[in-house]
């Protein structure tokens, strides 16, 4: 496959809703670029000896997308051993109930908290999705009925850290940083990583470092520009994006009429999904720069975005 | 490592919790088994070509856990392209939105609701959980403040699927039907499976084929004994177990005068992490009872529980 | 003011939406019916000696309106006295907690759950409902932007129980019963008691009875008719209806291709709010036909129902 | 009923919690003083040409209690028009949804979000609660299982404003600012209001002037301190207390080494109720010292407190 766009199925104000070269029930996009063939020539050279936990923790409090009133990550018990003793919810007797302290808990959560992936249903344009889903017709009370994380297959691949922040010799790219195509190159050439067709590329901008810091986390984040994110599809041909920091998209954006626009070209344009709130520390630390990526989000029907708790594992060599 | 039981920290009534061989700060128990030696031996064998996705979808429906008052699975929509386009809530103004299109979710859910892990601060005895963990000294207002899915790394390891279903002909056993050693150790050998120290064992009842009736899959759920329970911790030497039903622990438990007592003992007792609604469907379709298991709980601080989408890989000849 | 039906402001199939005689800010409809006077005449009979608690509990397992995945009552605590002391959440010291036992407690559910007001925002026809609001032009991501419970002022007015299962001599009528206009006036009849314009008529089948069985009290309720609808809006005039059920429609209904059609005249046509899963037993059994009739559903903003705990006073003979 | 403190049933480092003189079952305290008598004297003077509507609207973003994790308001939608049409969740068709437009929504809160009333188990000493409840014996896993907003009567009772800002001369008392019981005694002198035993006593700081900023209206709150707890208490003899900020006590309090002290002694030593974040800008607006005060928390079994919607009449003259 080469990088060409994608064939146009609407376009208005320049903004550009592509048909999926996959056919009309694809609801993954680039996802697709995923084979037998390039699953298996990444596993033959991961080395399990260590594991590079890509995830943050989740905790009441951490930071997420807030400002726009999403729910912040809550946890509760719902069974505690001595409240399992004096209430009789289990069916279990009191008595029962000492010898057997039973422990539960619940959570909630915006679907965008924490490590997590974004699918394409989560942006779009003119009411126009990936691939041609609409509101009016894919749209039920609480979820999408067409596409979202419950379609979204377990994400095997080569992926490749270009550390920005380090090519600009920083611990954290400065507020609102635009990052641009020069920049992802220079970082790989730095590194002397090569950027392949079907790679996920994970972009280090040093974010994690304020972590947890709620609104020094998540305010006026360094992210890339439109110019970087058609770079990425379009002549590297990446298969999936990802960032330590709370978006892909520079905040605030140059052009102020726009709503992270870099996440409407990725989803309804170039049909990238993007893994954001990535902890690249331990890798940027070893200084590793590629790796078997092994993600999978939860299969919630709909959703447009789902926790993931991806690892990388370093390769050998290529024999 | 051998198989003996470990220290008792505690026992009253014939009920033992154990204190860690892994030292004081434990939480994760027979986890600890994980190296990188295994996680390398069995990733060297493992064949990228197919993977095996043994998660369930969430939907709201879904069959969990909820005759104690739990919360089921529920999602909704905090952004809708058209609702965008009406509210302010992001900031964006209306003009924006018709061009940005915008959609998000957010979810709840007891945190053993699908296919999900059980960690050992689930369940206890006399207060007392594994490794000297007690509410008293341990339990926030909302969650432990020790241990819990945070603390779980990820899970890469051998994997042996027992069919004991097709051991006994059947495509599920029956209602509360007790797994016994001999069910197990005669599925191993129908199936010429060796059990190995450090193995996860995934047990398949075939309760799958009752998904999604909701009262169908979790009423009287087939499951093991305690008896299967010890050989597997205790003979077998087990990592962390599995099962494609509501509960490993048999529905009803021939004695009345207990609580999920398979849980307690493998938590508290044994130090085994439980995986449950595993679907193990394809795998046992395709024949296919030695995988390498890939998979990571969400790191839930304190959580006694974690939705996780753990995937197979087939595993080429030892050579 | 006549009863005389409303301008049409939409009708498709025979189903009609009226425009408000309160002018085109209206979204409240019939409860403009209460004025000054009306309240004043009310409550200056109004005997406080006892006070007749119209509302149900709110407890976890409860019967609620559940079959269409709608979240069912749940409360979870957030501060524990114990838990306080153990995490940091408060910001104050494990000592201060000691001394200071805190506790608290969160809640979440469907808005028409346990006694609870339909706003008449809750239905409408061909996507218009009650003087013109549409969810294209008033419906946000999360909520209406016009109308719902906030715009619910507090309901203070003479209240007429129409106690149907006396009337038929039972303590619940059947399953599935659909009262008719000639239940309504032969109750008042029976009853002694005058239906005026201006009313808040309370309308007991006996299902409160079943309570708290949860499939018992939800499915196949007795309920009005459309007859009964037209008769109680038109010829009587109310302001405000209730119902012991769940429900004011009669279940299921005798035309299958129907929603709720009952909710759907009484909010889209008629301007009528209604009061569901109302308390009337103890009134009933003290033969108190007509009431000071208070509640003040929450000021939730944009939503289709609250949560209401309403009152009843006797009444003194007019002077 | 005198004023006199009540019997001590547990002392520590002066930290009292009372016996109740209304017996072992008791848990509402001071709202024991309401009877058929007050309630009657009080409606009998009512004038319900005007309501005063004393709470606050609940919308996402509103202010509430969050510093410690405790969940801000939220609210969803679970049907909407066109989502319905699309889903089949409520089991009708497409066509009939078409037909009959379906709408409702979700919440979740802090039971102490917006106008609500905190009961007497929402903080103790050294464990123990009002009349001895205990977590040990009376808390369950998600709540109380004594107690709490479900055993709440309806309040109907005088009520008596004091204008503490207005007494000052300020919009709003200045952050942090500790009123002391001469600030109470002058208020009402100068109001010409007379203060009597089983009163409600309505405290206006200013602070809703600053409502709905989040912050300011929420840090450093002026309220009272512990003499005018106690005046009010020991000398005036109140049912229950009320305020327009979004705590009782003073924030911060005097002493570091205590945790909202007066709502402490208020519930564990008094027995006294607290409605928190009232609308009094009305009544103050119209200098309505004296009303008759109608509110019926939800009965949320068990709860530390509940959104509470009260309203006031004026009386007029006594006969």
């Amino acid at each position: 496959m080469d990088n060409a766009p994608f064939e146009t199925l609407f376009e208005r104000d320049g903004l550009r809703v592509s048909r999926s070269p996959w056919g009309p029930e694809d609801n993954i996009g680039r996802l697709n670029l995923m084979t037998a063939e390039s699953r298996q020539a990444v596993l033959s050279r991961a080395d399990g000896s260590h594991v590079y936990d890509l995830a943050v923790d989740y905790f009441i409090g951490m930071p997420s997308w807030a400002a726009a009133g999403d729910p912040r990550y809550q946890m509760w018990m719902t069974h505690t051993p001595d409240g399992s003793v004096n209430d009789t919810v289990s069916g279990a007797t009191a008595e029962v109930h000492e010898k057997y302290s039973y422990c539960g808990d619940s959570i909630s959560m915006y679907t965008h908290t924490g490590t997590h992936i974004d699918m394409l249903n989560h942006l779009g344009h003119y009411g126009q999705f990936w691939n041609g889903r609409t509101a009016e017709k894919d749209l039920g009370s609480r979820q999408w009925l067409q596409g979202g994380a419950a379609e979204c297959p377990p994400i095997v691949g080569r992926a490749v850290l270009l550390d920005v922040a380090r090519l600009k010799g920083v611990d954290c790219l400065a507020d609102g940083y635009c990052i641009e195509p020069d920049d992802l190159s220079q970082a790989a050439r730095a590194q002397g990583t090569e950027l392949r067709s079907g790679d996920i590329v994970l972009i280090r901008t040093g974010r994690m470092s304020r972590w947890p810091d709620f609104e020094g986390y998540i305010r006026a984040t360094p992210g890339i520009g439109l110019a970087a994110a058609k770079y990425l599809c379009e002549e590297v041909g990446v298969m999936c994006l990802g960032t330590d920091a709370i978006s892909i998209d520079v905040d605030p954006h140059q052009d102020a009429h726009t709503f992270v626009p870099v996440h409407g070209y990725l989803f309804a344009t170039a049909g990238t999904p993007v893994i954001e709130v990535l902890n690249l520390e331990e890798l940027a630390a070893a200084e590793i720069y590629e790796i078997a990526f092994i993600g999978m989000p939860l299969k919630l029907r709909g959703a447009t975005g789902s926790p993931i708790r991806p690892i990388g594992l370093s390769l050998s060599t290529r024999p």
